[in-house]
């Protein structure tokens, strides 16, 4: 990881054109570091109702990555609003890819570069789920679970209750933090504060449709991206309690789908019961070689090629509310794997998990045969150190050691005469997880500011447990990177009825401030 | 198994009205023993065409026990028929079911009665997968699949090819047999020969539909089926090697499903993964605690209630043909369960096989989620010993004895947070095995007349592996009970282009006119 730790080295300036901000006014940086926060918060409670005016008006813009029309004007509305705001921003483009609306701001003197991610597009829709229409932006006065009633956007100087919630499309997955974003910038050219580092703005229009051109455009823009310090994502939910959350990696992904053999076709259980091989048996045989009752993955060096974690991952870990009791009482669960370890825990290790089960059929088509095969998809997350690749080769040679001769297409007769056991195993793609070390001086100082601007317990998450391609960032950009989500966590991302809790907002616009202008 | 051993006992005579036939004229009985055989022999030599005429006649009538009035058709014809060769046939009758075709034959002097079951239903029945309408009786010069040529059926005093196929619903599950039975019965009248036992013949006309009201009726008509000493189910096909074969018993058949909880919904594998229970792999776990890799069922109990099978059907199976490994080639299987042991001898002990496995999906469906449920259908087959109630309980007993807390219904959140490991069970019918010993002196007799008859060697088979509700017989009825197949194995029965050999048809009669006059 002492790829990181090298935020003190000295970086050739970028080779880029320098943007030269017009609010770049202000040359005690010290000052502006103390009063970004300040002037942050001061503008958004001065201007509440048209902060939230202007956030509609971005929420109005149907925002489907399929939709080429509806994302690129959302990419030119951002770019129209960066460019008001004297923001040099312009897109970045491949053919057939929505647009990344990319900006670069250089600080001088700052000798460290953050960029600042999010993405503008959003989960498809299926209006007819939706209590209002996906892009109307209506404001309730609460959750509508929870009886918040319908209201008008709030007149100029009308108090704002911070339990209010905006129902849109994108309004918490992932438009917030540009929002909040856009306001701190127009706040701090109002008061004349500037940043404390340079600024990369990458704003991606298709993260809903699993990114397919995120690596090709990190490739192609390698070099303006190269002095990057650290990448902030800032997308998703915090914590379930509503604390906030810093999180400094996620898992990576992979999978693959086992089939075993029975005989060549369905046979009649009764004809044949007691003598044919059951495909679900000796699958249910191999399944059950895998873990331990106590969801112990027995795979010979499942574990060993995690990277332990360090004493700032421990001491955040054990920081953590305790809250899987709550957890499990909401979910109907008794029991978890590797218990008394903690979710979070268990999130730092890899897991294998049975995705699915299929063999002949159960219910009312229940048949009284013995099936021809039976077929699991296996899911594996993957925690740093851990290779994609290396991992599925450890399953392949489990199953190997169970017995089992591999194959990769449907076995021909010759080869189903030859071995006993045979299982098919088709591999997935996937990628590595990606975790950035909590004691790195910048994410030190990432930590401090977001302290300073949530006024409550900051949590900090060593990994997530779902998977983000953020290696590409700290492996192929050689980047730290940390997770910084500002929205509710019951914002019903990816659901009908989406919404932002204006607290939440409100919680975004001050952290910005803050993190812009945390100190050298 | 002692109530089987009884034929040597004085029987009552029927309570019912004793049917003189008008043939039975004949009072050396001996004679009749001895030209049953070559009277249905030579009968079918010189009336071949007029044979197969009227087996097509048969044929043509639509037979699928849904159609009311085609079944209706079926059972009407058989009567007239039977009532031609002066046999006292009748209709029993209950409302809503297809009627039994029934006639009670009583020969003075005899000490015995064998009653002659047949089902004249078919199977349904989709005309679009047929060559030619199921119920045309198109005649081929050998199976369809070998190059088999249509051609019209024979002249009188044609040569008569056995390899020939008669192409039709039913032909070989169950018309042939009746059919067989018309020309014993003619050629006896017409040679004078008299049967060696009193007969019954009890053709039933919804087999094919799962026999639903056969209990009914068989308790409906108890007192007049009181004095039969062995039933002859005339069902089914002869080996797959040709060779023909008595059999001594079929299976019982039960079942259940099970189904194992994790989280009250599907969860994200990536945000749960390695902390939620996985239902996959904790059915896994249980499916291979029940069998160990050699197909030997860990169920405590699961073989205690076997009766074992005694010296006559260890003899059998000795002397059975040596075929699995035919089998396993043909089917692409390169082990077997209980390997070495052969099938006919594993068909002797109860299986427990899972028919069916399923848990969130697999294949291009296949999502990143740990499912909350997994599901397994297992299949009980049962033999002579075992109760399928009490064979489900042993089941149960060895799941709870693996940690789970059993449920009928879907479980609660009080059950779910109470339980770590919850199974909900459901339990299915069934109906025991039966098995009728070989040694028997009435079997014997059958034993001896099918071999004179076959001219081949015969099989004998201890157990059929497929189930049939034989125990009605040989349990509520008292009686002994055997499987005496005719037809072909490859007569495609129960799918489209079923048809019989015309030798199968001979061996038939040949077989009906020893067992009808095999001695005392």
């Amino acid at each position: 990881m002492s790829d990181h730790r090298r935020s003190s080295r000295v970086r050739k300036p970028f080779i880029t054109t320098l943007l030269v901000l017009a609010f770049l006014g202000v040359s005690d940086r010290m000052s502006a570091q103390q009063d970004g926060l300040a002037v942050a918060r001061a503008y958004r409670e001065a201007h509440g109702a048209q902060v939230l005016a202007e956030f509609v008006e971005l929420l109005a813009l149907p925002n489907v990555a399929s939709d080429a029309t509806g994302i690129r004007r959302n990419a030119d509305f951002l770019v129209a609003q960066l460019r008001d705001l004297d923001i040099s921003a312009e897109l970045l483009s491949l053919p057939g890819a929505p647009p990344i609306v990319f900006a670069e701001m250089r600080v001088p003197g700052a000798t460290r570069t953050l960029a600042l991610y999010a993405h503008y597009d959003g989960q498809p829709v299926d209006p007819s789920r939706w209590r209002h229409g996906p892009w109307e932006s209506t404001l309730y006065t609460g959750a509508m679970e929870q009886g918040g009633q319908r209201r008008p956007l709030p007149a100029p100087g009308e108090r704002i209750d911070p339990e209010w919630r905006i129902y849109a499309r994108s309004a918490g997955d992932d438009k917030a933090p540009i929002a909040a974003l856009l306001q701190v910038f127009r706040a701090f050219r109002e008061a004349g504060v500037t940043p404390t580092s340079n600024l990369i703005l990458f704003f991606e229009g298709e993260e809903e449709a699993g990114s397919p051109h995120l690596r090709t455009y990190l490739e192609a823009h390698r070099a303006r991206l190269a002095g990057v310090d650290a990448w902030l994502f800032l997308d998703g939910p915090v914590h379930q309690s509503g604390q906030p959350q810093i999180a400094f990696g996620a898992r990576g992904v992979t999978g693959l789908e086992v089939t075993v053999y029975g005989a060549t076709r369905s046979l009649h259980s009764g004809h044949y019961g007691n003598w044919a091989p059951v495909p679900g048996e000796m699958l249910a045989e191999l399944l059950a070689s895998m873990k331990d009752e106590r969801g112990t993955v027995l795979i010979d060096g499942f574990y060993d090629s995690v990277e332990p974690i360090g004493p700032a991952e421990r001491d955040a870990l054990a920081r953590l509310p305790a809250y899987d009791e709550e957890l499990k009482r909401e979910l109907g669960l008794s029991w978890t794997e590797g218990a008394p370890a903690t979710l979070a825990e268990r999130l730092l290790l890899p897991s294998l998990t049975v995705r699915g089960l299929e063999s002949g059929n159960v219910g009312a088509l229940t048949r009284n045969v013995i099936p021809s095969t039976a077929t699991a998809a296996l899911g594996v997350r993957l925690v740093k150190g851990n290779d994609p690749d290396a991992m599925l080769d450890l399953v392949e040679a489990h199953i190997r050691q169970q017995g089992f001769h591999i194959v990769r297409d449907e076995p021909d007769q010759a080869t189903r005469l030859a071995h006993a056991k045979l299982a098919k195993v088709t591999r997935e793609g996937g990628y590595p997880a990606a975790r950035t070390p909590m004691d790195l001086p910048i994410v030190q100082r990432l930590i401090a500011a977001a302290r300073r601007a949530s006024g409550r317990e900051l949590l900090l998450m060593p990994g997530l447990g779902g998977s983000l391609p953020l290696y590409l960032f700290t492996d192929l950009l050689d980047a730290a990177a940390v997770v910084v989500p500002v929205a509710n966590h019951d914002d019903n991302q990816h659901a009908p009825d989406e919404n932002l809790r204006v607290g939440n907002l409100w919680y975004a616009i001050d952290l910005f401030g803050a993190l812009l202008t945390m100190p050298q």
